[in-house]
């Protein structure tokens, strides 16, 4: 099923998407939150509202929509990984390395990417997002809802699939790069105790406030496929289109740490609660067919549409406005 | 006025603390963040509850605190924005540069800390934080709510402060940051136009989503002190305590970059929402009195508690446990 928010009147529905065209509305008061919160029971209700609804189906092009979840409680993005960026790792973590981006970042699918010129240049990044769901409760002791996840359960913990395109400023990464001298516990502290000396150690940090964080650096959806239409997330096509320009065309077989290794990795450091949002990585191999470099594809210069297509979910489509 | 959150049989609860030891329940429903949303209005009755309640008072120690705001929309962090940090910078940006931590770092006070070894190091880091407020919305036609605030408007965005312990892990820093050759557009393109032409620059990123992110890295509390009782947040005295023992002792004075500043500048790239948090960095001068950097606190070796508090505010306190 394809379930995604959408504005009517300034009220918040939830659309069931019949196909890549039609929509049937909620009634309103029920959210896609709402629902991931208690999905077994709630399916067969949905189900046949859809179908009691299909007949008064309104056209998915004349929908205002909205983030399919507005405000997920956090959203995590996998950080380089794609096996083509391996050959440019000079060094770094062999496990999934993460930054967040904030609910304010997000933007619905068909709404207009605000760009400033002091953003500098900003670049899509195609990416699979993975929506966390509601954990089965009858595993006994042992479960920890979102905690420490075992990496046979991990996928048990999926609730669907979504579109996330990761805008990126490489200029405001630059700029907020500090270069510095970082402060460390002296190593000749006596073993088994650590007195007060300290060493500066040489060190850069760079910080994704600004540069991953800024408001319409992550237009999303149009809606979440739930995990039973997507047997594989490992075998979906990722395309970007700029301007009617095919720019990339690549598999998820090619992110190099998958969906279950991320969940159970990450959930040893961070709980994951329903509604979470795990961006998987983007998919940069440039299109047989004369694409360029995510890199190249400079929105606050060239404008927009900006388009991201995943086989078996939709298409998430945004125009650019640069003042 | 301080407003906390606490839990009760399950339930979520205002709790409005009258002083350092005593507090009084408001009724189930009301929400921090609702009080925030409509405090003009709110107030006064919120005032007479807790006049009402006086003689029912119960003891602020006897209280199971959660994060006063238990999900906030987003949490800005500030970095290396303490004039001592200015010496150790040897380049880096000259507006604020910042990080997010997600809400489910967040640990009420009195609530433990619980590290595990994989996450290597983790110190304690004492800070102020703002909470973003409802702003004004009678200033006519060029009032964009929490975006492009001009700065002198930017204190009427605060609704109060609290106390956030931003724990971090330099292990995990030093994990997740890769070196690797980043794309950019070859500079090479001709003026005007950019080609397909790419070429690679040598760069480190540091990737803060477990070394900030992690459960447990955000203590915050124990509750918010309203502006109007904090007339200037740039003459509090920040103290962190650790296992009775007086680690740094630093003045809110010390920032380089204030709390209108940063609420002005940060909001030209993300809207400020109400019930956001911001982070206002590091108090990290040494007490006078034989303290440490508080890089040296490993609490995963030490363990707690640790302590931060604030002049006007209160006090944030937790214990620590490592399995």
């Amino acid at each position: 099923m394809k379930l995604g928010t959408v504005e009517t009147d300034g009220t918040q529905r939830v659309a069931v998407a019949l196909d890549d065209t039609r929509a049937v509305l909620l009634a309103p008061g029920t959210t896609v939150a709402g629902l991931i919160g208690d999905w077994a029971a709630a399916r067969p209700a949905v189900e046949l509202a859809a179908q009691a609804g299909a007949e008064e189906a309104v056209p998915v092009a004349g929908l205002s929509w909205l983030p399919p979840l507005p405000r997920p409680g956090k959203i995590i993005c996998v950080a380089l990984n794609n096996s083509a960026n391996a050959s440019r790792i000079i060094s770094g973590p062999a496990h999934p390395a993460t930054f967040g981006k904030p609910a304010s970042s997000l933007l619905g699918h068909g709404r207009t990417i605000r760009l400033k010129k002091e953003f500098g240049r900003v670049h899509p990044e195609p990416e699979l997002a993975v929506v966390i769901g509601t954990p089965p409760s009858n595993r006994g002791p042992s479960n920890k809802g979102g905690a420490d996840i075992p990496l046979p359960e991990a996928m048990d913990h999926v609730f669907g699939y979504t579109i996330i395109n990761d805008l990126t400023s490489p200029d405001m990464r630059t700029e907020d790069t500090f270069h510095y001298r970082a402060i460390h516990p002296a190593k000749d502290a006596r073993p088994g105790e650590q007195g007060d000396g300290i060493e500066y150690v040489d060190t850069w940090v760079s910080y994704s406030g600004r540069y991953k964080g800024t408001d319409g650096f992550g237009p999303i959806g149009p809606w979440i496929v739930t995990a039973d239409e997507i047997p594989d997330p490992h075998d979906l096509t990722v395309t970007c289109v700029h301007q009617g320009r095919v720019i990339t065309e690549d598999s998820t077989a090619n992110l190099t740490h998958k969906v279950a290794g991320v969940i159970s990795f990450l959930s040893g450091y961070q709980t994951l609660e329903p509604g979470d949002i795990i961006a998987m990585g983007t998919a940069l191999k440039a299109s047989a067919s004369g694409g360029a470099a995510v890199q190249n594809v400079n929105l606050t210069r060239l404008g927009g549409p900006i388009e991201v297509s995943i086989s078996g979910i939709g298409t998430l489509s945004n125009p650019v406005e640069v003042p």
